[in-house]
């Protein structure tokens, strides 16, 4: 299986100019002190539509364009982000778009999908009927990880990071399907190989590792964490084959972990950020991952679509 | 009475340069949207200590240093930002600081203050007590606004805000004591004449409004509002005069205006701010401030210390 080359991400560099945020790598000294670390995050939470996930799906649907294959419609499954991603990107070329995402989605993601133009449809068997609906309209599924042109794109966020700060001896990422990961590693492992990537995954939402230990299955329960965006039902491929090599290792984190490092990490970063986001912190704090002191280290922060609601529940 | 210069601010920004975040500049066409405005933010509670409040303290303190009057020790009486920013530098000067609070001052603050080696004293009587503990201990008052350094340090925002992006038509800056929209303003001004700049104060924390009203008096009843931040309890002289000179107008909020506009404006940046920063949004929703359609406009968001009980009184 060809992994995502240097060229790969260079195009989607190239595509993406001007229609993406260059999001902040911000220094912060709080959490340096807390892990006599020297850390900074990647505040993807920032990025149009406030997630990584538009990297992704504009540059997998500027690929089509490229290969005149500019689809009559777009559709896509997502528990959100990628949801909105697609919305997003829908809207900038004037395709309509059609998302199937769960009942128990977060209020405001599905506000948004619709504020940007799509149509919702909620159901729990997400693959299924986003697969039917395809066909019936003739429309373009783009897929949330497990495609090469998503990849690439959100390889863009390594590029970034790599170019904003001094090399990391350290990456944090977390890990619902993939495909973050796979674009991050395949970006800095390539450029400074003596980095660390490490995924971080929810325990109750393991698809990655649960397949990696397995040979490729999906778990036999459906994932759920309060990490929505985490909860991919399944790992991708091309995604699994991108971590197999290379990503350096894949931890796992409990409800919670993340829910006490969700506040402290937003506290620290000033960052509006969803609970996936502090997956990273969490590793951290119970220490799953450890480096020596003084290492440069980047916790990147997927995203930053949570409803009101979500932070009545805060300590 | 002199204003702040342009030499003053490029000075500034000379000592500045390498101890402060260059905060981003983020476009936010989610508010550009609903207001037909080409809309971008100033993410200052992404500053050192979470608030604007650094530039004007270490400015002063490297000022002092400059003129061989580096202190013992330094004290200053805050609400909670100017507090944690004369901790922050005082730590990173090795310099002792005692700071006097209210006793029902936003407890993250408190804590941040504590965590930087700051001694705080809480006290309903900022200003007496805080010179008194000045003079007993032969320290040096750092003040929260009415100085010609702090000025100077808060313009170095006005600065980089101009740089990052196209001329502003609109920049609304939140107005407490009026240290930070004096320095903007002084920044601004100058460099883009037509360029309105418009101050917001809560209507029940608005002694610079009072102030220019009355001629210079302080309010008989003492300002409160949710917006912490922005209670002083009085204007200074400085910065009135650099208001009267350099501001374009100067509006008021309700309280019930700042609470609607508070989470629409996290949710709508992916940034946690203080209630302060949200007093620019509630000006654009109440029409107290409009601006012709596409006019480029910049809200200055100036804290983002909240504890997380303020989050469970939202929507």
């Amino acid at each position: 299986m060809r992994l995502t080359s240097v060229d790969d991400v260079l195009a989607a560099e190239r595509r993406l100019a001007g229609r993406i945020v260059r999001t902040p790598l911000l220094p912060c000294p709080q959490l340096g002190d807390e892990f006599a670390l020297d850390v900074a995050v990647k505040a993807e939470n920032l990025q149009h539509t406030g997630s990584f996930k538009v990297r992704g799906a504009l540059n997998a649907l500027l690929a089509l364009a490229e290969r005149q294959a500019t689809p009559a419609g777009l559709t896509a499954f997502s528990a959100g982000n990628h949801a909105m991603a697609v919305a997003f990107a829908g809207r900038a070329f004037g395709l309509p778009t059609v998302v199937c995402m769960p009942p128990h989605a977060v209020p405001t993601k599905i506000e948004a999908v619709r504020r940007w133009g799509g149509e919702v449809v909620l159901t729990d068997d997400l693959l299924a009927t986003c697969e039917e609906i395809t066909a019936e309209r003739g429309y373009h599924l783009l897929p949330p990880f497990d495609d090469p042109d998503v990849i690439a794109g959100q390889a863009t966020l390594g590029r970034e990071l790599l170019a904003d700060g001094p090399p990391p001896g350290l990456v944090l990422v977390p890990v619902g399907g993939g495909g973050l990961i796979s674009g991050v590693a395949a970006a800095v492992r390539r450029a400074v190989p003596t980095a660390r990537i490490v995924g971080v995954e929810p325990a109750t939402a393991n698809v990655v590792g649960h397949a990696l230990r397995t040979g490729g299955d999906a778990p036999a329960t459906r994932p759920v964490s309060m990490a929505d965006g985490l909860a991919a039902p399944f790992a991708g491929r091309l995604t699994l084959a991108h971590v197999r090599d290379l990503v350096d290792d894949l931890v796992e984190v409990t409800e919670a972990d993340i829910r006490a490092a969700w506040w402290d990490l937003m506290a620290a970063t000033r960052l509006l950020l969803e609970p996936a986001a502090a997956v990273t912190l969490a590793a951290l704090r119970t220490g799953r991952v450890t480096a020596a002191p003084g290492t440069r280290t980047i916790l990147v922060l997927s995203g930053g679509n949570i409803s009101p609601t979500m932070l009545t529940t805060l300590p």
